[in-house]
This record gives C-alpha cells, structure tokens and sequence, in this order.
C-alpha cells in the first residue's frame, strides 16, 4: 500500500519535474536560438512557468500525498518502504518545506527584479558604470536578505543561501576551509613566482574554427556523451542544461583568440551532461533522480576539463589530433612545450580565464564580498574598492575597469548569492575523487593515451551519477573516498603538477 | 471599475497565453532540434503542459473574473466596455464555455491516443500498412465522435468538430459550397486537359542548396519579414507556429528534386508568420491577439505562396534572381516557359504536391470522407477502397500504395477531424481578399516587378492583421470585401490565369 503512495508521489513530482524540464527548454531556447526582440515576451513566459512550477511544488496535492508517507512536521517516516525511498522521502520533504517558505509573490518579484537586473548588468558592463548597476545591487542584496529570512538560519543569513545550492554547508565551515586553502594556495603560486615563467602564446592565436569543432563533437563522443540524446550549440557563455537524462544538452562558445577555453568548455560542459545523464532515470521524478549538489555538480565538470583535459595523458593522446586539426598555429611547438604553455600559472582579472590555481583565489574573493554584502557590513557603494583591494592582495593585479572588475560576473545579477563556493567545493571533492580513481584505475594514463575517454565516464557513472541525490554531498564524497570531505587531495595534487611544470 | 475588471481578466489571459505558447516552444524544438532518442521525455512533457494550460482556460479563478463582465450562461454582456471589448469577452466565454465541456482526463486522453496514433501512422505509412494503422484510426474516430458530443450539434456530430478550426461553419454548408466548386473545377480541369501540356521538367533537378537559401532569406526579408522576431530552421514538413506577436517561427525542408516547393514553403509559412506578427499586440492575452480561424490564416499563407508567388509579376522579378543562384539548371528556360511550367496543372496522388487547381479535389475527397466516418456511414475498414475510389472520380488516377493513398497525411492521426475544409476556405478567402487588394493597388503588378513586397505585408496588415479575432471569418470577409464568403472570385481567379496559361 505504502508502495502505490509512493508511486503515486512520484506521479505527481514527474509532473513538476516536466515544468521544471519546460522551463528550461525555453531558457535554453533563450540563450541559443531566440531572436533578439523576443527576450520581453520569452522573460513574461517564463514568469509564467515558474509560478506555475512553484505552485505544483507547494500544492496539497502534493503535500497530502506526501504526508501519507513522511511526517510533514517531524520528518518521521511513515511508510514501511525501503532504504532508497526513505532518503526520497527525506529530501521530499526538505525542499517543500523550504519551497514553502517562499510566498508565491516573492518568488514572482525575485524573478522579476533578476531578468530586470541581468539586462541592467549587461548594459553596465559594456558601459563600464557601476554607478548604473549599484541600485539594483542594493535590490538583489535586500531580496537574498529577505530570502535568508523566509528560509530561517541559525548563524548567519548567507548560510541560508548557502543551503540552496550546497545542502548543509555553513559559511562557518566555507570560512575556515577558504582561509587555509588560500594559504596553500599563495605558497604555491610564491614557489611558481620564484620559478622560470612558461610561454603560452601560441594558445592566443586564432585557430580555425570548422576543423577545431570537428574535433570537440569527436571529443564529446570519445567521452560517451550521446549525441542521440543531446545536443551542442552556441552561446554568449557556455552552459549544460537538462531535461531528462535522455535530453541532456550543451553549449560552447567561439573564443577568437583565447584558444584554451574553446577545448575546456567542451570538457567542461560535458562532464555537467554526463552527470545528468547518469542519474538513474527509473527514479524520475523522485529526488533520487536529481543531482546532489552544485558542488559535486562543478565535481564532474571540474574531472573532465581540469583533472583529465588538462594532464600529460590526456595531451599525448590530443595533442597530434589538434595539430592536425589546427593550420600552422602549433608548428615548432612540441608536446612538453605544448602541456606546459597549456598548464601556465598567471594572474588574471577575469575569473572564467583563470588557471586552475589562481581560480580559488577569485572564489574566495567573491565568497568574502557577497557573505560581507548580506550581513550588512560591507555596503554596495564600496563594492568597487573592496574588490580591487582584495585582488591586489590576493592575486598582486588591480582592474583598472568595472567590467574586468566587480562588474564581471552574472551571478550576483540572477540573484545567485551563495553560488559562487561551489565552485572552488567542487574542485576539491573532484580532486578527491580524482585520487580514488587513480587507484581504482592504476593503468589509467595508458588507457588515456591509448585514445579511450569511456572508462573515466563508466568510473564515475558507476560511483557518482547512480546514486542521484541519495546522499549529501559529504556523504557521497565519503563514501567514495573513505574520507570527509578536505583540501588536502586538492592541494597535493596542486603542488605534485606544478612541480613538474615549474 | 469594469475596464480594472477587463485588466485583471487580461492579466490572466496572459499567463494563459503564456503557458501556450510554452507549449508550442517546447513543441517547435521536437521538431527543429531535439535528438531523437528525447521523443518519450518531451511527450510526457507536452502532456503535463497540456493540463496545466487546459486546467488554467477552466479554472474558477479565470471563470470568477469573466463573470464579472459577462453572464457566462447567457452571454449577456455586463460590463460598461467598448465595441471591441465587447467582442473579446463574447469570444472568451464562447472559448471558455467549450473548453469547459470537455473534461480533464479526455483531453489527457486524447493528448495520449493522438501522439501514440502519430507514431504508429509514421510506421505504418513507411511499411504500407493500413492495417498497423486501423485500430488507431477506429479510436481517433471513436474518440472525435465522443468530442463531439461532449461540445454538442443541432445537425450532425461533424459541425462540433468542424467549429474547432473553423467557428460557426457548419457540415451541410461545406457541402452545399463544395458540390457546386467541385463542377466549376472540373469544367476547368475538363477544358485544361484538352488543351496542349506545358512542361515543367526542369523544376525536377537537383538544386544547389545553398544559394537557394540564400535567397529564400532574402524572399523573407523583402516579405517584410521581421528576422529579429523570428526564425528559420529546417523540420521534416515545413510549418510555422508562434509564441507571441514578437517570437513567430517558421520552418522549411530542403526538396532535392521538388523545386516548386522550396520557394513555397517560404512564402506559405511566411504569410502564416507575418499574420501573427500583425496581430494587434496592445491586446495581447485576450482573444483579439488572436488568429480569427484555421480557414483565415490560411487565407494569408496561400495568399503569398499562390496569389503572389506563383503570379507573372512575382516571376519578372525574381526569376532573374533565381536564376543567378541556380546553376545551370535553368539554362535556356525563359521567363514564359518557367512561368507556365511553375504554373502547371496535372492530377497528382498526393496532395502537398498538388497544383493550385487540382488541390480542392483533394479536399473535397477528405471532407467527403471524415464527415462520413464521423456519422458511420462509412466504416474505418473500407477507407482505403473509398479513398482510391474518390481519387479515380476525381482526379482520374488511383493510388498504388497506402502511403499514396489515405495514409499520405498525418492529420488523422493527430485527432485533427474537420480541420482539412479550412484549407479550400482558405483559398476562397484568399482569392476574395485578392480582388480588393488589386483595387486598392491598381499598380500592385509593377510594384512587383519592381521588386516592392513590403506593400503587400501592409494591406494585408491594415485590413485583415490588425483586427486580430474581433470579427469572424464571414464578418471579415464581408467587412474587407462588402461580399459574403463565396467561391466566385476563386473560379474567375483561376479561369482568368489558366486561359493564359493553357
């Protein structure tokens, strides 16, 4: 009995995960194909959808038959059903108790404020005036503020927004963690200062573009993304959206000049689908089939484009592939030139151009900033100032314009306070998966070289993508590796590479 | 107060709309981009989209607000609001009131039998196989009867089904219309066949693909055709569909050896586009945004692919240009021998295929056929011999194959009964629109040559367009043509031309 509940639960959430999956069809469709004078119609659909969306998930339709099997109130389970449909359960009821918590016209406002605030950005940006942005910042901020409220928290409001894209994890816990990774982290990059500095130009040139394509859809087949279930396209930024795991889509963007993110976003972009694609579909429309986190999210697309796409393997396997590819962009380049340039430490302005190492120091910029924002004790208007002073000290560069500065990221725009930690979460949980894979794989660079991608997408459908959401991202993360989740891997892996490149 | 009423009303026909057109985003991707292993997600999509937007045209929240303005048992009007309003809420209880009369679960159901059926129908024409397809035919009829019921008739089952696309037009009308436009086709077809043939062999080559593209864009261009608010991508039948007045999109196939119908794919999907670009968007969320009928916009596609495209003026300026994009495909063709080869008349087994004079036959047979089905006086065993029957009276040829036959079209399969007689109305409607256009512009044939479109766009945008659904299709053709719908300036149209041309 307590088994035709939870099918008929599931029912219902296969409903809300088909508006979710409409939802993003249309953003998708928005960021790909759209035309431009489209954008005020599309931004009023999708107004539409997502209360719609929010009201299916708060309804007593679903609630009622939710009640039937889990304690709405206490979080008891009722229901006599195994193990795998008890953690269901659980995240059932977490996330309606927190959809809950919203009131539909905040939801509604919230969208409304970010569509406005990401078209504002936009403009800002190109205009380089922050002055422009500064009162829909201050907007965005009281919002998350009200959200953090809405929600509930114990400690601080940012542990609340937190919550939202990486489940228990406290501003406490990021603080700590941050403040002595960037210590490893700046030790690191002194040691690469002190070394003999690499040449990368090569990587600045423009390449042509057809045959480099070619190469990245062959490049997402040798990885076992299926194109049968799946598409790649072109964006401003490149992005992974899904679906279902049967429709699981990516895109990419041209860079000109900056020849390294064209091969990365694909690896990038594709370890996101491959995730999603692995989720054991049977439990559609329960938890179970969804992800566990941002952070174990960024995990998968971290393995493919940094841990794998940027070692010596990986290049030996390549590097003859894009030469081929390539007109006479590489000629007199060899493989250990080729490999190093690729790996080059440097600072940079921009996030989304930073090399592995230097990119945590721009998360915890960003963590530092936006925590600060939400408690009240760093204002808007000194946005600006902060942040510059904050990249002198961390990474010794200072933009001199708000576009290559504060004004660089869409995130704080969408209203996507709390995100931004996940990035550098991910890179470690990816680096401790990375170890284990390692081991379970001993002939793993062999196998690299040898030009097979598909073991590393079976090693971690196998130990990631099957679980869904069943555990936390800690959990996960131990069950995997024996271990809590740490930066020691992360770092050792660091220092180990780098020892090689400088 | 009643126009705070109207606002509010409008409001909700705005999400309504909105959740449409999702629908129709989500349908659009099926069949332009989605891979083809996502079939069975997007179908259940589309399912629970469907509900929702059937729960939402029924909902009491939607319901409570029209009261306000309109008795929805009389139709009494009780708001103090304008003519045109006036009509809007008159239309919004004629659709709510229907909408209503159809229960939840059927149209679920429906929704299931007609995307199963479609599957099954696109097999069973592949293994020319009527029998695969029979027991899915039984049930769309089964189930087109039941809707018609639930909508209810005075005179036969076939006028619910019929009002659906074509409001107000009723079977014994169509009948009546179309005995008496069947004698004056086949007096035409009569004297054309004694007449000596024209050749048309050289629109059966192979074309190069990418300069006719080229120059399609361009054709859409000179249409008026906004590309900022709009697409064109390929899809195995060419269709258009429309999100909002802003977002309107067509498609097109790429026929290696059927020439005629690349450029009249254009022209056809592009007058269905530039009517829902026209609609009067200050009224977007109401019914006056809205298509009047199938038979209407039907009017404004074969307007521009037939009455304009395939006309002599339209040929003086754009042969030479297609002649420059094509090979030497067209060497030693001159304008008269193209003109009348583009032009040429000949039964054809299948009916998108089919010239603009034998193309009522075709229709004809189909009405004939459907309403029979409908009342039972035929049984779904002897279509195929009706079918081949009909085609022999007709058009004096017989079909060797189902997929020739009554398995050619997928409308059936999609529950579409009664919609086949707004493609004849359509026609008639154009033809009657054509003879005040020509008034109007009695310069009309050198603006053409000369290679002016846009003046087209405009006067079918100020006389048809801009008034959206407030009037019916026979108040429309009335009011643009001080005649009532009839058949006469179709047969003098097509007299006229083919005396020139046979």
């Amino acid at each position: 009995m307590h088994n035709d509940d939870y099918s008929q639960l599931q029912k219902i959430g296969k409903e809300i995960h088909n508006i979710e999956a409409a939802l993003r069809v249309l953003q998708w469709d928005q960021e790909t194909h759209m035309a431009c004078n489209s954008a005020a119609s599309r931004a009023a659909q999708l107004e539409t959808l997502a209360s719609v969306y929010h009201r299916m998930r708060t309804s007593k339709r679903f609630s009622n038959q939710l009640a039937k099997l889990i304690d709405i109130k206490s979080g008891k389970i009722l229901a006599n059903v195994d193990d795998e449909k008890k953690s269901a359960l659980k995240l059932w009821r977490r996330d309606y108790v927190h959809a809950k918590k919203l009131p539909t016209s905040f939801v509604k406002a919230n969208e409304k404020l970010c569509s406005e605030a990401t078209l504002v950005w936009a403009d800002a940006r190109k205009e380089n005036s922050f002055i422009k942005f500064a009162p829909y910042l201050e907007k965005i901020f009281e919002f998350s503020r009200k959200k953090a409220d809405y929600l509930g928290y114990n400690e601080h409001p940012y542990d609340a927004l937190l919550d939202e894209y990486e489940p228990n994890c406290k501003k406490s816990d990021i603080e700590i963690l941050f403040k002595k990774l960037r210590l490893e982290v700046q030790t690191l990059l002194k040691r690469i200062g002190q070394a003999p500095q690499v040449n990368d130009s090569f990587l600045k040139q423009a390449f042509p573009k057809e045959p480099i394509m070619d190469l990245s859809y062959e490049l997402l087949d040798d990885m076992g993304y299926d194109r049968t279930m799946g598409r790649l396209d072109f964006s401003s930024h490149p992005f992974s959206t899904s679906f279902h795991p049967t429709d699981s889509r990516i895109t990419t963007r041209w860079h000109e000049t900056f020849f390294k993110s064209n091969i990365g976003a694909i690896l990038h972009e594709g370890g996101h689908a491959l995730y999603e694609m692995g989720l054991p579909i049977q439990h559609y429309g329960t938890p179970l089939c969804e992800a566990v986190s941002m952070g174990i999210h960024e995990s998968q697309s971290r393995f493919w484009e940094i841990l794998i796409g940027e070692s010596l393997p990986f290049w030996k396997m390549f590097y003859p592939r894009l030469k081929k590819a390539a007109s006479s962009q590489l000629d007199g380049v060899d493989l250990d030139a080729f490999y190093k340039g690729y790996n080059r430490v440097a600072p940079t302005l921009i996030r989304v151009d930073a090399d592995e190492v230097t990119y945590s120091m721009h998360i915890i910029l960003r963590f530092e900033m936006e925590s600060a924002l939400i408690d009240g004790s760093l204002k808007i208007r000194d946005v600006p100032e902060a942040w510059n002073a904050k990249m002198q000290e961390y990474l010794g560069i200072t933009p001199t314009t708000f576009a290559e500065g504060c004004l660089q990221d869409v995130h704080w725009s969408c209203g996507l306070i709390g995100y931004f930690p996940t990035y550098t979460l991910g890179n470690l949980y990816a680096a401790q998966f990375f170890e284990v894979f390692q081991k379970d794989n001993p002939d793993w660079k062999e196998r690299i070289v040898s030009g097979d991608l598909k073991f590393i997408k079976h090693w971690l459908n196998q130990n990631i993508h099957c679980h869904g959401r069943r555990f936390s991202s800690k959990e996960l993360v131990e069950k995997v590796t024996k271990n809590p989740p740490n930066y020691t891997p992360y770092i050792q892996y660091l220092t180990k590479k780098y020892e090689d490149i400088y």
